[in-house]
């Protein structure tokens, strides 16, 4: 490689642009980090005549993937196109001709990522991707580098900004969830299709990835049960609330006997935790380990800079690994075998809110009904609704499996007095009031 | 080294023993992540029959430090006995015998750092001491290798545990200083004398090194100015909750135009900030980058277990480096000469709380002060104390120079008017109240 390394790129949209900025606002310190000059030398691109805000020469611009990917002096690529199948096509490519690949694409890494690293494995090839999960936070290093020597037991991520937004707006400024999302499309933290986002598949993607590298196993996309926030109600975030909780989109992994459970859901989260606090667009990624404890990282989940400084620092990364000539080494096979929790095996507190008859002993025989499951409350609350001859009924319980929690909702459907199961939640933490 | 690593500890207090406890426990995982099994061959104590809460062979202990900084099967040193001088010859040593060092003794790293690191370079030895700041935290590795690629320009970190104990007893339970200090201690989070926590010297240490490694320069602890939490108040505690705020002790380092500025104090954070929902002993930094933006780590600061998951960690990197060969190389020379910012460089905004005479046109007087060096004000609060004829007068300004400030407390003082300036403080981040 000499003393330059050349950088090939596919795609240049936003983030490609800012990688291509951040590269040359810092020579200077690339270069004493280094000691190598950093160029990118090609990129791919659909139209080269297209309008582009940021400064490129246009003879480095191509339509052809070949003068990327089989350019001999390109050492790395970094796949910034989006996509599955022809960003997954390519990526092969660059390792089949030894280049080393860092990328941005949740989508691909959550879908492929084992194949991928395999084939680069073989090829001694670096893959990085730590601007996939939480943009600009370097918890993918947090946790194969920073607390290697711990055993994590459990990853809580609020890692889909536009849904944190929504509901940030939601509570605190009593927002319905449909105009919410509107003005969050207004500001461009929502697409015009929000699906991916709003019901949970943009989170399930990083919980897939996270829980790839924190409990050392191959997790399919699959394997994480997904629900999405479009079905919470401002009642229950007022519940919440007034519970001493907050309502945050949780994707949820934990470990223990070797067994799995993943999963993104709406889950009522005791204020005092730390991810409570964690507004707005951001993200946080918090990590429990045996050792270490409670650990939280926090930052900006997506935006061209902060993804672009995880693409150029995941770049840096890369080129220390060719200059000491041990690339192909940095994430390690999985250790073990993926068993997934049965619902016996998973345990939780849970939120229900009933809406029942108002007349004499009706909370008592829902009282019995979770005392012959064993399930125990930890708060109750019961308002009239006169208008309408009912009462609402909200339990949190003590925590329970999840099998025995189904066996009550659907007892209590069948219970003449419950006129209907109005929502049910999962419960994080233990609130203060 | 064969496919055996051998470790020697200096010292066996309760990190050493957490150490010694991590790396049995994680065998089975080292084995995997390195290829190769890590032993404790040997520990420096002081006194070999002392009874100890961790299962070591009795044989692998000694008081005499040649066995483990002389022994050539010996391949990376532990150093947990704490203090300076000793510590600083012992290290030294050990590099000399071509030995790598982990440390988790801030008050070595503050003060002889730059040395040390230079003897480990000389020797191509790793020196690592990410357990020295923030215990569990990977915040080293999270300035060197995640935000390798962006120029940081802030770092603020509550780096101390106590006095975040201390003043968030204060602050939630309204527990005067004398009192949340006495509890502190009680609970084992403050020592007896509790100057070197209380007055922010212990911050100050952690600050030196993140400054040093945030900025790539050789920051010297007497860089780091200092004030302490002991001059606190309840009254300052709640004016600063009314007007938005938390206090919180606050480690700031800045740098722009290859200038720097470091210091610890007590601070008015606005409630919004990442930092202000750090409560009781937990630590957390917050780094502001060109890039990236907003990022923050947060977690336990102290603690034998986590402390021991940093160190544990840091063998896993010297592991790692010797197994690849590139020993010695980890973090970079210093980049910049350091530069301190003059008190004309150095801005913020200031909270002031005033005694004045109860008489027509003192405000006014005051306000006409602060308008001759172009300060203006961001919140003003008035309330007459009845009984002895003053008024409080509490007064937030919009961003100045510290010269400036400095300026304005010196006219206060020879302003008639003005009884007392009973405190001040900076404020950071904008309230949103």
């Amino acid at each position: 490689m000499g003393n330059k390394v050349s950088i090939g790129l596919l795609g240049l949209g936003v983030v490609g642009s800012g990688v291509i900025k951040l590269i040359e606002n810092h020579q200077e310190k690339l270069v004493h980090q280094l000691g190598t000059d950093v160029q990118v030398k090609s990129v791919l691109v659909r139209n080269i005549d297209k309008q582009r805000d940021v400064d490129v020469d246009r003879t480095f611009l191509t339509t052809n993937p070949d003068d990327v990917l089989n350019d001999p002096e390109i050492d790395i690529v970094i796949e910034v196109m989006g996509g599955i199948e022809e960003a997954r096509k390519h990526i092969l490519n660059a390792f089949a001709n030894k280049k080393h690949v860092v990328t941005a694409n949740k989508d691909l890494v959550a879908l492929h990522g084992p194949e991928l690293q395999e084939a680069a494995r073989k090829n001694k090839c670096d893959f990085y991707y730590e601007a996939s999960v939480a943009g600009g936070i370097p918890i993918l290093r947090g946790i194969t580098d920073g607390l290697s020597s711990d055993r994590i037991r459990k990853v809580m991520g609020i890692v889909n900004g536009t849904t944190n937004y929504i509901l940030t707006k939601m509570d605190k400024e009593g927002l319905s969830y449909d105009v919410a999302l509107k003005q969050a499309q207004e500001l461009g933290f929502a697409e015009a299709d929000p699906t991916s986002d709003v019901e949970g598949l943009d989170a399930a993607r990083k919980m897939a990835i996270l829980a790839r590298l924190a409990f050392s196993m191959n997790v399919d996309l699959d394997d994480v049960e997904v629900t999405g926030i479009s079905d919470i109600t401002l009642e229950d975030m007022n519940y919440a609330d007034q519970l001493g909780y907050t309502m945050k989109l949780i994707g949820f992994a934990n470990f223990d006997d070797r067994k799995l459970e993943v999963n993104v859901q709406p889950t009522m989260l005791a204020k005092n935790h730390p991810l409570a606090s964690v507004n707005d667009e951001y993200n946080a990624v918090y990590v429990y380990g045996d050792a270490v404890g409670e650990t939280m990282f926090y930052g900006p989940g997506a935006g061209s800079l902060p993804t672009a400084t995880a693409i150029t620092s995941d770049v840096v990364s890369v080129i220390k690994n060719m200059l000491l000539g041990v690339t192909g080494s940095q994430y390690l096979d999985p250790h073990f075998n993926k068993q997934l929790k049965t619902e016996e095996q998973r345990f939780g507190q849970y939120y229900v809110r009933l809406h029942v008859k108002d007349e004499v002993g009706v909370f008592s025989r829902i009282s019995a009904l979770f005392n012959e499951l064993n399930i125990s409350f930890k708060r109750i609350l019961q308002n009239p609704i006169i208008k309408h001859e009912k009462a609402e009924i909200i339990v949190v319980t003590h925590k329970t499996s999840l099998d025995n929690f189904y066996a009550a909702l659907n007892r209590l459907e069948n219970l003449d007095a419950v006129i209907e199961t109005k929502s049910y939640y999962k419960v994080e933490g233990d609130a203060n009031q």
